[in-house]
């Protein structure tokens, strides 16, 4: 059988001893773990930052991957931890709404639950860090049974962070800037879907981020001129605004939240 | 069985070749080894942050995990190479005290060895890359089969940092910040022992991180208001200082070595 | 047998999901694979920096190992991917230059096939992401066979950077500063073969970074004077630059490209 495959996605960062103490604890319960790091440079307390890496990463792994994420300013409180099984998958968070775009893609095969079995938790139970004394012990004993009911019962008040939907008004359609990579590109609220006239053929809509108007439409990267910013639909199906060997957020002077319009001419 | 683990620690940054290359030597030389990172981003030469992030980590590592550290400004030099059993776990270190840490949490199960079995060792032996020359080869042969002896015999001249200790004066207890982590707590030299009066019933102790004082001593980061600092034990057990989805250490304007107060009412 | 081991170099950070998405392609189409970071902090879109990582790292690695490297910025255009065959291990990259100091390491077992089997690619293919869609499954479906002849056809015209070379004047040697590594320290092109006037016995030779004078050459960082800009040959066998436990691009303000003499006297 294939060593189980268990995710971290946290805003913990790499220089201290936060992540590796999480492996550390996942290690000592199940050995045959391989564990693979998503991100843990996720913007610190950002959940909906989170949720959008989580929901782009999670797509690509195997049946069965188990996906840990915790980006949870609010541990120690009254918060509930869950374990959630979302199509073929697992995940396990705290409830303040990060896995909200994977209850969306999964809402027909989706069963939240509340963590209650605490005898899975470290001792003693800290305050602060909850990454190492729930969710990796949890997480790392899931890995070895894969039998969810034993963690806690199914819940349906679980909560949902709401993300901004783009708005049709006529021949206009209004988004906005969800993420800025690391190579600076802008991803939106866009899909392909709701904007069928963006494609490579120019000419026919108008673009603007903010109020910079931009002034191709391309496929690829490499078509845009020097410090030029293009739009184009990136490889998660959003529309992205990007520089060809440039970075698109310094060029455009924009940044999350900023606001895109598409306009039929 | 299980697969060995080795974890590292270095100074090395993550964007040059260094770490890939004590990987590829730890593989081809253990195949079946399980390597984890602790962390790459020490600060440069920074003994004591090494120190207080491989203790802090390797706590929650299984038994016979062995971990490599290579915090080592003396590379080259006459320092010695270090293979240490302590407690149920190994270490493998440059002697500069990047160990001291784990020396005083293990002082009961203790050995220290000097590395000399330089038949492990990498040929040519470069004089600025030990980690990819010594400490690699040696924890990969280590890992096949635990037999200490065969690497060099026990020293007990090896060199141990002074770590600045809690100072009491009648009411008043002096401490220092040891570590600012990746969210911008202050992480101090003082534990719940050192200050039994700190506890989340507050009024009863004034406490001062250089000469700001904290308002109120909290149990979970989610009771600070917006902006204010607060005092918590943190999840090592160390006393800290945290703002509630922000960051303390620009909040207080205070870094590692600020002076740390408290004072019973 | 041992687990495939597949290393991973590219210019995505490790903040976003890239990374996450190639590791999860791979170990759904691979689950024994061992995957290897070498670095994703190249700098963005410089195929330069990821030849010399690559280059580097790759040495230290097993037999067998494949090398998946992505710095792509005409991703979607016309350029090929490639699988190449180079000595006893494999590397999989767009047909950018990025392999070149491969191809010159290993130019006496050196195939180079234009990997064309485009059923081994994700459906559907992005115009902009064929990290995730062509060399992380191609590279996982290598893993499982290592047989490379059912990716693509040999072919001759492949891409190569011209590095720049020393130039040997009389009694003067001139290369260029090709990396700054994360201590700071200046690595050049220039080998102790093409400067054996260098070494630890001072004073025979004059070396110069841009029109700074470096006042002497050492064999470990350590015999520098604090502050103190020193040579040596570093562990890659190249001539360095570096500053006991300082940072020597900083103290000579000087960066990738800054010219190097060296003058026997």
């Amino acid at each position: 059988m294939a060593r189980p495959i268990i995710t971290l996605t946290t805003d913990y960062g790499t220089s201290d001893h936060l992540v590796a103490a999480m492996k550390g604890v996942i290690l000592g319960i199940n050995p045959e773990a391989e564990i693979v790091d998503i991100t843990h440079s996720v913007a610190p307390y950002d959940v909906l930052d989170a949720a959008l890496t989580v929901n782009q990463a999670s797509r690509y792994f195997p049946n069965r991957t188990i996906h840990i994420v915790v980006v949870d300013p609010g541990v120690g409180t009254e918060r509930r931890p869950l374990l959630v099984s979302a199509g073929p998958q697992f995940y396990i968070a705290p409830d303040n709404g990060v896995l909200s775009l994977v209850y969306e893609r999964e809402r027909e095969a989706l069963t939240v639950r509340h963590i209650t079995a605490d005898h899975y938790f470290l001792r003693p139970l800290s305050n602060t860090f909850h990454g190492r004394d729930i969710f990796a012990p949890v997480g790392a004993a899931l890995s070895k049974t894969l039998q969810t009911a034993s963690f806690g019962d199914p819940i349906e008040d679980f909560m949902r962070l709401t993300l901004p939907k783009p708005k049709v008004n006529g021949n206009t359609v209004k988004g906005v800037v969800l993420r800025v990579d690391a190579f600076g590109n802008l991803v939106t609220n866009l899909t392909q879907d709701d904007v069928p006239s963006l494609s490579s053929e120019n000419g026919k809509v108008r673009v603007l981020v903010g109020n910079k108007e931009i002034g191709k439409v391309v496929r690829t990267f490499a078509e845009g001129a020097q410090g030029e910013p293009v739009a184009l639909i990136g490889s998660s199906g959003f529309v992205e605004f990007a520089v060809n060997k440039g970075d698109a957020a310094k060029a455009l002077n924009a940044n999350r939240g900023a606001e895109v319009t598409v306009e039929l001419k």
